[in-house]
């Protein structure tokens, strides 16, 4: 299957940052296949008119509980321990496969009609999340989020419910769909497990080929709990288990510091950055342009819905780009490019993935955005265009994996109509009865 | 002519928050006439059917610079005093009426699909933009801006540019459609004039009894300057020359103190809070909270294009309702029904409005969102979806004054293309060449 994409100007998100004003772009299956601006010989299987619009890969959500979609807006105005206590923990609790798959579903038809192609989940009913997004096309890393509360001395591998959950999840899911859904190992975080789940789950990734999906310094009270427990930040305490020897996404770092930058640059651990949750939250500003000196691989995230909520990355790279200026009063502190970069190659790149650039031998992610709407109009800059004044609801295709899944408003893996119906007279009533 | 409009649920932002299951809103010529949940006795020039979504007030904007929509993303990457000097300054310097009215419709193209339905600006060829918003439909306050920079003892209004751009624009141009053009004093900022023009402009506005818009503490440095001229902020050193005896439109005041809060409170001075801009000029963040406790009335704005780069108020209210809460590490910092007062009632009030809730009496300025679209779904709190999760392109209809401007992607009062031949094929050659 060969296609062709063209009339289109194409931001490819390479080193140069090169932007393409009259883009031809070859995809075959699941790859990009050529680059140029010279119409390529045929024949082609089908051929995509860009309509003039920008063509630009596709966004990676690197940090994402998908099936919260349905507590989206649930809980509102209080404390964030009420709200987790009192309202979101008992309505996880009700939770089924089935619900989650619905829930799962909503999300993905949000993630998708936003141009979201890949993207990082971690959650309950973790097999039912991995054929939602298998069926939908879409490339994901899942993870169970293990936890462990019990005694260091009483811990087993088989005795702990999330070593067998990712157990089960790997042998089943990982690699599957020529490698659209990889299986992560994962710690919940350092506040929620202690060391032999750690070492557990380091030497099985290790062993396995797997990559890391943890939660670290989100609150200072949780950065400051690890300080009193362990005399070590999250990311100090975890180095010594060989948790960073592998490919890892630590989600949030607020509190993080200059020393744990300096393992984060060395071990190639990637932080996603999830401005909108953590504001909301109040659990305060993640020291992103600080990260970005120092050389830490930033990708971005939208965290659960619950918490944003919405999964739209072109509204959080419109915060990224500008809560950093804004609380350092510098309106240089980040660039644009340096936040479309965290949406798509640097995100790519926390997920283990050879995707966010339009670049021979790169997946097949791209979406199309509407430039002729008023919002985007004109366009001295399509950098500034996207990241400043542009949503989702602005994509008009997103291809996943050379398969195109949405288009104008219509979604051709995801039949909404019956998600819909599982989410109002299965999963809502199931929940809040 | 007489507008039913039904099948809807409406939030009325009334005192009491009201959230109408099954609304019905009867709109005689420009007035809500009636509001109620069983069907009024017809007959009806127009039913308008609701499809199930939410009719809320239309969306008003407290603070723009229209014209500036041409210059969306141009000259960003430098400093703020590279910016304006420049980028802005000499781009502005060459813009004449026509590019203006065109300059002005793009705005207003993106503003009423939005679902806003009535601004403040400040700006300059006002009457060219009086005109294109006039025949647009949707209500705005008019304002100069006025400067001067001659020493205070050379002031005559004869020879103050400024004042005769104001007293021809309030002649030409107040009260314009039955109210819907309003003109209001204005003063640039402290910072951009002395004295006399400010005595001037508050004798006028008395006279001609004309509210007015101004530029307050937007950086800490003009904050400081005035203190360091006046021995006072710049709310205090304006408040010895009457100005804030007339309604008055505050834009920014992040540098605000405690006593300029009591002076507001006591004196009705609406700050017009603009969130994106101030965080990506790296101005700081407005101690809003603060100010709703003290009483201050907070209207909400996007600042021109030019500095945020867009005209989207849920955007703006997704902004102003997690900043503080990151900031202030409280996520109960803010209500989501404080910043929707910002954005209706409360900005209809800055505006000196009878408009921003849906009771009869009220000007019919309404809008229908989407509530069926995925990032909609499921509504556990309309509120909370319409401030987090909501974008402006889930408006579906926009009504001003009793008449429908936009509905499902068509303008009724603009014509689109003919505005977008004039900004391509005059205004940006005229600015960039």
């Amino acid at each position: 299957m060969k296609t062709l994409l063209h009339n289109c100007r194409a931001l490819l998100m390479d080193e140069a940052e090169t932007l393409l004003n009259n883009a031809f772009v070859v995809v075959e299956d699941e790859t990009i296949l050529s680059v140029g601006t010279q119409r390529p010989e045929g024949p082609f299987d089908r051929e995509i008119d860009g309509r003039g619009n920008l063509l630009m890969p596709g966004l990676v959500n690197a940090h994402t509980h998908i099936p919260m979609t349905l507590l989206r807006g649930y809980g509102g105005g209080c404390d964030l321990q009420t709200w987790l206590n009192q309202w979101i923990f008992p309505a996880e609790a009700k939770l089924d496969d089935r619900a989650v798959a619905a829930g799962t579903g909503l999300g993905l038809a949000e993630m998708i009609a936003n141009g979201t192609t890949a993207i990082a989940d971690m959650y309950m009913h973790t097999p039912a999340i991995a054929k939602a997004v298998f069926d939908a096309g879409l490339s994901a890393n899942l993870s169970v989020g293990g936890v462990y509360f019990g005694a260091p001395e009483d811990f087993s591998p088989e005795t702990c419910g999330d070593c067998s959950n990712q157990i089960r999840l790997t042998e089943e899911w990982h690699g599957a769909g020529n490698g659209q859904i990889l299986v992560d190992a994962s710690i919940h975080g350092e506040y929620t497990s202690n060391a032999p789940l750690w070492q557990w789950m380091a030497d099985y990734a290790r062993d396995k080929g797997l990559g890391l999906h943890i939660h670290v310094s989100e609150t200072q009270a949780e950065h400051q709990a690890s300080l009193d427990r362990h005399g070590a930040t999250p990311i100090r305490a975890l180095d010594c288990f060989g948790v960073w020897d592998i490919r890892a996404i630590a989600a949030h770092c607020v509190w993080t510091t200059p020393e744990d930058w300096a393992i984060m640059a060395e071990k190639g651990i990637a932080c996603a950055h999830n401005p909108v949750s953590n504001l909301k939250l109040g659990s305060g500003v993640a020291p992103i342009p600080d990260m970005l000196r120092a050389g830490v691989t930033v990708a971005l995230g939208t965290d659960g819905v619950a918490s944003n909520n919405a999964t739209d990355l072109f509204g959080e790279m419109k915060f990224a780009a500008t809560i950093h200026p804004g609380v350092r009063r510098d309106p240089l502190a980040i660039r644009p490019m340096d936040v479309l970069r965290m949406a798509t190659c640097d995100g790519a790149k926390a997920l283990g993935r050879k995707a966010g650039r339009i670049q021979p031998g790169y997946i097949a992610d791209l979406i199309l955005v509407d430039f002729h709407r008023p919002n985007l109009t004109p366009c001295h800059s399509a950098a500034d265009n996207l990241v400043y004044s542009a949503t989702g609801r602005d994509v008009v295709m997103t291809m996943a994996r050379g398969k195109v899944l949405y288009k104008d408003g219509i979604f051709f893996t995801l039949d909404l109509e019956r998600i819909r119906r599982e989410v109002e007279t299965y999963a809502l009533p199931l929940i809040f009865g």
